[in-house]
């Protein structure tokens, strides 16, 4: 059984969480026991995925009240903290929800106190909104489905139990027979190293395929939905790891229907796709391997970790509040 | 400078090929005396791309030549050598032509003559058909065009100068600036190890990506053209590395000219694509990556080595007699 994601050790008062660099090879629990080692945690995709990211965040305010001797250090540490990296959402509205009691505090210790209950607050809160988001997208998946995923939208994205993949074993759990179908997702291999792993793990059938295959599989029909989750839902549309537009195109394409399942942390309808900065990662994660050279040193590199998907290619958003089709959803931000 | 991607050595009677599976980290020279090596170097994809295994279909014939003892021998290993793999139609193509200057001959001393001459003219024949479907296809271009390409259908594709990366070569010897959006073409990497590597050699620019990017980079119109290579045209369609059919599809989505460049001994019109065998490769590409676990080990994994774009998503064919829209193609073919 995997331990949570991310949590708090409360004897020690640092940050544990599963260091996914390492998986599937070695399961290995680090810890975090100030901000500066949890932002390179970040940086490093030691965590990754929105949700576990606002849980991080929240968690990493907490840390810093612990080791802080002012407030003012608390608000340095969480503006740092909150633009470790830079696309989904979720990290900056954890530490801006933890930093609310923060402020509200009077003296230090009570910063901890209330910093710390609102971070473990979130982290509950998550499990029980996968749990919900679980619940309605299992309705949308029929016996024998085959879903096609990309990156890791699972328990190791989240605290527990995933977004894309919570309504995979929400179906499971309901007798559905599901496979799915896991991108590798490249460059950093998610979907080999963790998506692959979670499912084994609790004995949900999975294929692997590289990214290149998803037009092949669909064009075959051996995959009948697309389930991914995502980094910022804004009013336009939403992003989500590099691939994911190409898998909306060729779900359109083969009139496949296409979902994101993510929690309404995610959303940013006030902003437009282009208020939102893509992150663009190293070029080294191209060119070399596990540190093998696969690609000449001075060969130039694009290696944006995000893009963009237009509403118009989404079927519908699955949410802990219900199934909305993106029209649903703006009017919904208009009442 | 590269040498030729395949060549006769005339003093050992030897075939000499640039080992493909070391770029780009070191240009070494594989040596096969014998057609079982020939074999193996062809399954571990030491050399590959469709022209080039059919010159070495050619090639390995003299080579059974110089080492049979009957003409039965040379039989044997040339049904052998055609079906090393199955997908390209170049290399049973090469193993045939020069199978019938064998059957014409008197001896086995007189094969081995015949057979090595039809080999070596099947290598010149190359290079020349490249030069004029580099020619035809560099009017396609335009200055400051970015070429987005999959695989490595370049010189080492071939046994030089290349089909779709001879046609950004002839562009940029008549002055234009091209760019190249290289794929890199999970799972072997051809695109970051290959045509990376020969472009750079060259001094034409080029930037790598995942395959993953490729919808994105289309979005974002960083690149204005698609051209690939062909290991078999058919019918209905052609058949090439995966991932080709999903940038087929994405370049019909944003309404960018999507080029196949091949000679015409890649094409089998006479067949369909329901009778061509797509090639299953081995799990472990998808579970290792330099010897390095990326997968668990009992994960299921679907590993085909290539994929059909049926002909209505192909703009045009650029062979060495000329450019034709798919439309064309059929027409010449029924006359």
């Amino acid at each position: 059984m995997l331990p949570r994601t991310i949590e708090w050790d409360d004897e020690r008062n640092v940050i544990k969480m599963v260091d996914q660099t390492l998986l599937p090879a070695r399961l290995e629990v680090l810890e975090c026991g100030d901000v500066d080692s949890l932002i390179k945690a970040i940086k490093e995709m030691k965590i990754r995925g929105a949700p576990a990211l606002g849980v991080a965040g929240a968690f990493g305010v907490a840390l810093a009240t612990f080791n802080a001797n002012s407030f003012e250090d608390v608000e340095e540490a969480a503006r740092k903290l909150s633009t470790a990296r830079p696309t989904a959402v979720n990290l900056s509205y954890g530490v801006s929800r933890a930093m609310q009691r923060v402020r509200a505090a009077k003296s230090l210790e009570e910063a901890r106190r209330a910093a710390l209950e609102e971070a473990k607050k979130m982290a509950e809160e998550d499990v029980a909104t996968n749990r919900k988001i679980g619940e309605y997208g299992a309705n949308l998946l029929e016996d024998d489905d085959n879903v096609l995923t990309i990156c890791n939208a699972g328990k190791l994205a989240c605290v527990d139990y995933g977004t894309a993949l919570g309504v995979v074993r929400a179906a499971v759990e309901k007798g559905k027979r599901i496979r799915v179908f896991a991108c590798e997702t490249r460059p950093l291999n998610q979907g080999s190293r963790l998506t692959a792993f979670e499912l084994l793990e609790d004995g949900i059938p999975v294929t692997l395929i590289t990214d290149s295959m998803s037009g092949f599989v669909m064009q075959r029909r051996l995959v009948s939905k697309v389930i991914v989750g995502a980094d910022r839902v804004v009013s336009d549309g939403f992003f989500n790891k590099i691939g994911t537009y190409s898998l909306a195109v060729l779900a359109k394409h083969h009139n496949i229907p296409f979902y994101v399942a993510a929690p309404l942390s995610s959303f940013d309808l006030e902003k437009r796709s282009g208020e939102v900065e893509i992150e663009i990662r190293s070029a080294d994660e191209l060119k070399f391997f596990c540190g093998v050279q696969i690609a000449p040193l001075d060969v130039d590199v694009y290696n944006p970790a995000f893009d963009f998907t237009p509403h118009e290619l989404v079927t519908a958003f699955i949410t802990e509040k219900g199934i909305f089709t993106p029209e649903e959803l703006l009017e919904l931000k208009r009442r």
